[in-house]
């Protein structure tokens, strides 16, 4: 026992055992000395956290694995980075931790591989999105395998020595990094008799009171509500934590009078020379809770002017089709994605609709933003594209119907020296914008065909294709995000 | 005449003389061969901008005095930054052009004096955070002078030699850049009898539209709504312009469809290694506008973690003390002041109450904020404030009290070791938190003695007051933003 500067009594060493709810103690073992006792409350506060999922595999107590939860997991990693003996690692999970885990590791000179169960890294983002977040992972060496899962751990000596994979895979390593997730620690809330959610976390209202009203809990342990979907879930995030322990302390110590409403799952994560975030739902959250008449658009612009050495970034944004209400916003690039994030996710709390957001008066200076904002601009592109002027195409799109053997007219609007820097290489034909009008005669002549436009971004492509529909044809539409976002390899 | 790639045709060196609003014409005048013609139009966009205000005193002919306004007077700017003939050079004006000018030609080697006519820089923030700025500025060798005008300029042989100031003084100067401020260019509009709004700018409709339904006007040259308290004011912000173009253009392209609502004059600038930001409305504004009942408060904190090199950040916020209702928000420091004011426009936009911002979900990870982000911080002090348990006062009140005679006990209760590095001086006992409630007995002993508390960002120094109120003290205050927020000299 010790007496803090604030006057808190902080048992460390000692585990809870269980809550005996009717005489309102708490029993306690005191680790160093093994003796029990009862810590008496009036109010009680659960914050027992989570505990990282380890799959059901064989080997998995051989030396060389670890989860990534406890500061005993990163003083082992920290070890294992300072003594240089191991040059191979593999990462199993492709999540925040799996990636950042990743970066730390594969910065420290230790050559990764990242396995994903999923198609897919960084669940929080759409395919598209995550698909350049990987492409930026493997640009910075290391590697990554999605769509395959672990079978088991392979050792010698009770060490270590590769991983197997579902498919049958096998990778060498010394190291294995388990970061498939995590769940709420709510066993003592449970053994207690507290109600638990469907999630596993522990079921609190928006006072984070639990079940038995002296109780409240908060943290990674309890389940939170979803703003949008209403739905239950469980989100385990550092900020959310910190915000209801405030609400469960202040209504723990004076009664219940502070609350914590839910959450729109706002995430980010720094990756390399990448910032990738997301607030709200993504498309595919969006349809698997029922929603249906979304508008998506991708995005792609510099975060500042190019004198202020500005960034790029890759926005997707989803609204609903009826109302315009912004129901998610995902960020990726090398530009400030921070501050994009930051802003879709004030605008989704308070139920802002893409209307609203064309207006948006934010604080514009060449050293912060561009003139008009980046957010601005996707959400100028998505009431462009629910106005029927911008008929936006998704590179996945566009990727489908060529691997189906379709044939569109593909136009780059880009300039020559552009086009020799860098290009698709997927049959397209280069027709710099500025020379488009004169150049009419070399579009398909059938008004019907069908015909995609892109450039670097699809500014220019979205200009190219208002061109062509006020000549007639009548099938064009814009590859959304450009190149940018063309998440599949480029001829050059 | 050339066509451009958006068949646009422009015609450069072509002034705008009158228009003819009964035949739908505007006369021209070439400027390269002074020829006259008529350009007919169905509908018309004003955009002619803002003209930059000169004072009108002796000497403003000499050569060696420019605005900040056009191509040309930047070009001269970078002109005598590159000829390094001229030493000393005064800008007249502290608003954000004069600023931006102050650092750039501080930062070419020419030494700085900013005059101001108001008692502070940048008016768009409260005495005390543009206190901050200035103080920044001077460490940074520019030289300030407030509260005092301009009188005239000096010249021998018709070049500047010196500005002379309304309290007599005179500066020696090769350049002087006057940034007084800029008023609507609506000369055209008036003279073709369009209404003109109190402020001197067109008047326009939420469609952009004069009072002629013909003729839609954007940009620096109209008026806008503040949007908080409905008043006519003029806002030349180089982003309102963008956003207030596409709407007068769609508009007058397609029929009135698209709408601007106006703005909550959202600002930011940078000068040297500070950022500071506004929006909505500031104490002053909101007093200005007979708004009554408004909570503010300041807070300090860091925009993310130490070990992430976190910077220094000190917000003001206004509420509306009836409903909680975000007013506006300032914030300053070497931190990231850009995402802050984002998320206080959004909120400020869509109505936010500080009971609403204390559970934002933002984006949390350690490179990009703190756990509770600073943004929350100030809405957690402002409900502290609201709820009676932060009493705050600000440090001009201090100094004010102190300078009355008033003989408050100032507890310090940083570390020894900060208090040796850094400290006020002005009659403060130290007492390290922690060791507070051991030294009660060295506290005043009349409960009713006033106690003002503070530390390095009066995080701490809430916490003592709370401790103090607990044992029975009932003056006790926190100075808000601690020494951060010290706007005076201090002893070291």
């Amino acid at each position: 026992y010790y007496m803090t500067m604030k006057g808190i009594v902080a048992r460390t060493s000692t585990e809870a055992l269980s809550i005996d709810r009717k005489n309102r103690t708490v029993v306690c073992r005191n680790l160093a000395t093994g003796e029990l006792d009862e810590a008496p409350y009036d109010s009680l506060v659960i914050a027992t956290g989570a505990l990282p999922v380890m799959p059901p595999v064989p080997g998995a107590d051989l030396e060389g694995i670890t989860t990534l939860q406890s500061m005993r997991d990163a003083d082992y990693l920290r070890r294992v980075r300072d003594e240089k003996k191991i040059k191979r690692a593999v990462v199993i999970g492709g999540g925040l931790i799996g990636i950042e885990t990743c970066e730390a590791l594969q910065n420290a000179g230790i050559a990764i591989t990242v396995i994903e169960m999923m198609p897919q890294l960084l669940a929080f983002l759409d395919w598209e999105l995550a698909k350049l977040v990987e492409n930026h992972v493997r640009e910075n060496s290391s590697e990554i395998i999605t769509g395959n899962g672990l079978a088991g751990f392979i050792g010698k000596e009770g060490k270590l020595t590769g991983v197997k994979l579902t498919d049958g895979t096998e990778l060498e390593c010394g190291l294995a990094v388990v970061a498939v997730g995590v769940r709420p620690n709510s066993s003592l809330a449970r053994e207690a008799g507290l109600a638990i959610g469907e999630t596993g976390g522990i079921a609190v209202n928006e006072f984070m009171q639990t079940s038995d009203p002296a109780i409240y809990a908060a943290g990674d342990c309890v389940e939170s509500t979803n703003l949008i979907t209403g739905k239950k879930i469980h989100a385990p995030y550092g900020d959310l934590a910190n915000l209801q322990g405030r609400v469960a302390g202040e209504n723990a110590a004076l009664g219940n009078r502070a609350t914590f409403p839910g959450t729109i799952q706002t995430g980010i994560c720094k990756v390399f020379e990448y910032t990738a975030g997301s607030t709200g739902l993504s498309e595919r959250a969006a349809r698997a809770a029922g929603l249906s008449g979304i508008t998506t658009v991708i995005c792609a612009g510099a975060d500042k002017p190019g004198f202020m050495e500005g960034e790029l970034l890759i926005t997707k944004l989803i609204a609903d089709a009826r109302n315009g209400r912004i129901l998610g916003a995902q960020c990726v690039g090398p530009g400030d994605a921070s501050k994009q994030i930051a802003i879709w996710a004030s605008a989704v709390m308070a139920g802002r609709t893409v209307d609203e957001m064309v207006n948006a008066d934010l604080p514009y200076a060449p050293p912060f933003s561009t003139a008009i904002d980046h957010s601005i601009a996707a959400a100028h592109a998505t009431q462009n594209k629910s106005a029927g002027r911008l008929k936006g195409i998704p590179a996945l799109e566009v990727k489908n119907k060529l691997d189906r053997g379709e044939r569109p007219f593909l136009l780059d609007v880009r300039g020559i020296d552009e086009f020799s820097e860098t290009r698709l290489g997927i049959g397209e034909t280069l027709m710099p914008l500025e020379t488009l009008r004169q150049r009419l005669g070399e579009i398909p002549r059938e008004k019907d065909a069908e015909i995609i436009c892109y450039c670097a971004v699809s500014l220019r492509g979205y200009e190219a294709s208002l061109i062509l529909e006020a000549n007639g044809w009548n099938r064009v539409s814009v590859m959304e995000g450009g190149i940018a976002d063309w998440p599949f390899e480029k001829e050059k």
